[in-house]
């Protein structure tokens, strides 16, 4: 008996040391597994986990208050933990923040995370002095080819600080191009596709003030003036913003030079009818996986000389993009790619087609506002016709005394982009669907109040006839 | 006996059991204190111990063969493990990669890593619609305190790609200044201070040819032209870039606005007589950390108006700065501001006046090249009279005959910049000391054979006089 007993506690102890030596192995294990990023994760996760009371985040490099990055709070929300809400707030719609995006990243958090060591790419360079990065060129392609909605084989790829950057990039590679040719004199003309359209390319054209090229105003401008005989530049934004309609260059000729400002064309906004295959096309993150403050675009160009001068442009300007930004970019392309490629398209058009419906429903009941049309089209990448699903709503007063959309919407609390930011005039007004879902609930909820007025209205006006 | 024993036993029992408990709880605890961040941070430091034999270097976002990124080897290295050597290779001395200090940051792997998650700073601002993060300022202000190389209380800062983008920023601002004035026709004529001069000044302003400004030369242009009176913004580079002199403005006159590019003006690199308090300086991440991919540069200015006209620019040209590269900045800067602050200038001086004292005595044996000189000067970062560490050799050629000094370089397998890429002629050539530690090896190597070249001739002739 005591034989046993003394053979069970020998066991028992056996098992226990044996337990004691795998769990030490295992943590000795761990412990070398990380070595110098273990600080800088636990501090990163530590302020993930800051939870301002669900209505805003903490930022590892947010301004510091007590030794601790501080709250930043959605808008309507306040406090020092955002635990306060100010129910008498506007819907601010007016930017093009992509933060609906926001909770794919937080659902893939482990395979988005990005380690950067202290002493990463501190040179100018990637090998053979290039300022680009061939694995992010190599998932760029990648990218489209999943997403079907551009050609690169064969094609030249620039990167750039956003689209911004590309945009005046490619106006500049065409111009000097243009200006080698016949008439070298006469400044090449920048157009606008067609009213309304995105005003950065009026602003920026017209800011940098340089000898090759001036900004004409929409592509009408210069229908009408059958004496022009100059080179032309035209700026064709499709889907469009503000409207998000499928567009096409609307000038023709050798002269003519079109930019396809290619942001939104992407499963999340539009129907993909097929993969483009222009001369010059540009997209960027921002609107791709929401990554906006990342600041990096990309441009798809045809013409080996234009490329050249594109990356002479950004090489000059800049010395090439920001190593910091083009990794997080990888890392992101990376994560879309994973599966069957279709997790963030699915997970952006579902949130965008959800937005539209609302908005659709809420203005159906509206005599006083009506809201752009886009037609259904059959999309290759979901082998379907496909319901509307843009990143903006392009509202018009249709009453003759609502001159002014905006300031309308401004009483109701909502805060939307004038159309004469788009040259279109004070009837319009357009509302951003791509902020983040406190930001759409109370455009939601203003646009409730807002659409109620009229029913109030008719019912007085009923109430008062009897 | 056998009651002790079985104490023993149980005793023995609790005490691994307790062990247990405690190992299980303290993993359990370390297993949550890192998820999301886990396996990034498990890839980065799979990459980073990759050896590359000691002659390159892997990085998370290189070109990925069989799954794994590959070895980028340092110059004269090849093969897939960079272990093959080239003995035949040149010391490629051209450009100004800071990669002297990659070491600095290898030692202070812990506290400079970054840690991203994939939502961090998604939208185009940070908070109060601003494009530049206040702690980065904070910490900006805060190491220039610590270098006492710069006044900053009561000073604007703007965010730029690199210096390159804030001196295109600077000399757009200034030039829209001075257009708003008597002479609104003339344009701003830009000079440099004074030959040699870093190109850049001259390339980048005539690329974007503007309206608002023309690139005139050097400061001597204009001072011979006294029927010149429209204004003026000079470029002054100080330390000057290719000889590491200190330098100040050479025109004088209410319409002459100076740009003082001050990317070297670091306790690194030379002296620092006392903080510089002028209306435009520029600074760089580059040539500070050494993170010259990381793209980040800064202006500290004087004028509420300026300031604005550069953020103005900055907005237009690309919606502000990389929100990736000013939290790699703020990163890095936090750990240059540690403890006395004093251990990244230290580390980087003692180098370069190393390397300097090396080149200083190879140049010494020779008579048919001279080095620049470096007048010694207090440092009120040291507290002492300071040895001359400049970031570049900025070498003459003095035989009549050595007409092509850089093409006497290059046979003796040294590629530098040639002197006329700083408008100094030919019989200049500016060799970087900022290089790796191979690089710089590499270079003293070869020198070593261009000078005792010197010797064999002069015996030659000696023993032939015989």
């Amino acid at each position: 008996m005591a034989k046993i007993q003394r053979f069970g506690y020998v066991l028992c102890h056996l098992v226990l040391v044996l337990v004691n030596v795998f769990v030490f192995r295992k943590m000795f294990y761990e412990k070398e597994k990380l070595s110098w990023s273990q600080k800088a994760a636990e501090e990163a996760e530590a302020v993930a986990s800051i939870s301002c009371s669900g209505h805003g985040r903490a930022y590892i490099d947010g301004y510091v208050v007590d030794g601790k990055p501080i709250c930043e709070c959605y808008s309507c929300y306040g406090g020092t933990n955002c635990s306060l809400f100010f129910p008498n707030c506007p819907a601010d719609v007016d930017g093009g923040d992509p933060l609906f995006l926001e909770p794919f990243w937080i659902q893939n958090a482990a395979s988005s995370a990005v380690v950067v060591s202290g002493w990463h790419r501190m040179s100018y360079f990637f090998p053979n002095q290039s300022h680009i990065s061939k694995e992010l060129d190599r998932n760029i392609r990648k990218i489209h080819a999943i997403a079907k909605n551009a050609i690169t084989n064969g094609r030249y790829i620039v990167f750039g600080v956003g689209s911004t950057q590309l945009l005046h990039a490619a106006v500049h590679a065409l111009s000097i191009d243009n200006s080698t040719s016949s008439s070298p004199y006469l400044a090449t003309k920048v157009v606008a596709n067609k009213i309304p359209y995105y005003s950065p390319y009026k602003f920026q054209t017209e800011y940098f003030q340089t000898h090759h090229y001036e900004f004409e105003g929409d592509s009408s401008m210069l229908k009408n003036k059958s004496d022009f005989a100059g080179n032309v530049i035209e700026y064709v934004t499709s889907p469009n913003n503000p409207d998000g309609n499928l567009r096409s260059s609307d000038l023709k000729g050798p002269s003519v030079k079109p930019i396809y400002d290619r942001a939104y064309y992407w499963p999340h906004y539009t129907a993909i009818p097929a993969p483009v295959d222009e001369d010059l096309i540009i997209f960027s993150m921002s609107k791709l996986t929401g990554h906006a403050g990342t600041r990096f675009g990309w441009a798809i160009v045809k013409d080996v000389n234009v490329y050249r001068r594109m990356v002479e442009f950004i090489d000059l300007a800049e010395m090439g993009t920001s190593k910091d930004a083009q990794l997080r970019a990888l890392t992101l392309l990376k994560v879309v790619a994973e599966g069957d490629g279709k997790q963030l398209f699915n997970f952006a058009h579902q949130i965008l087609m959800d937005r539209w419906e609302k908005l659709s429903q809420m203005f159906s009941l509206s005599k006083r506002f009506s809201l752009q049309r886009i037609p259904t089209q059959h999309c290759i990448f979901v082998e379907r016709a496909r319901e509307p699903s843009p990143a903006y709503a392009w509202v018009k007063c249709k009453r003759k005394e609502d001159k002014n959309c905006t300031e309308i919407f401004r009483v109701a609390k909502i805060i939307g982009r004038p159309g004469s930011k788009f040259f279109a005039g004070d009837r319009y007004v357009r509302l951003s669907l791509l902020k983040g879902q406190h930001d759409f609930d109370m455009l939601i909820l203003r646009l409730k109040q807002l659409v109620s007025l009229e029913y109030e209205a008719s019912a007085q006006v009923m109430s008062s006839s009897y």
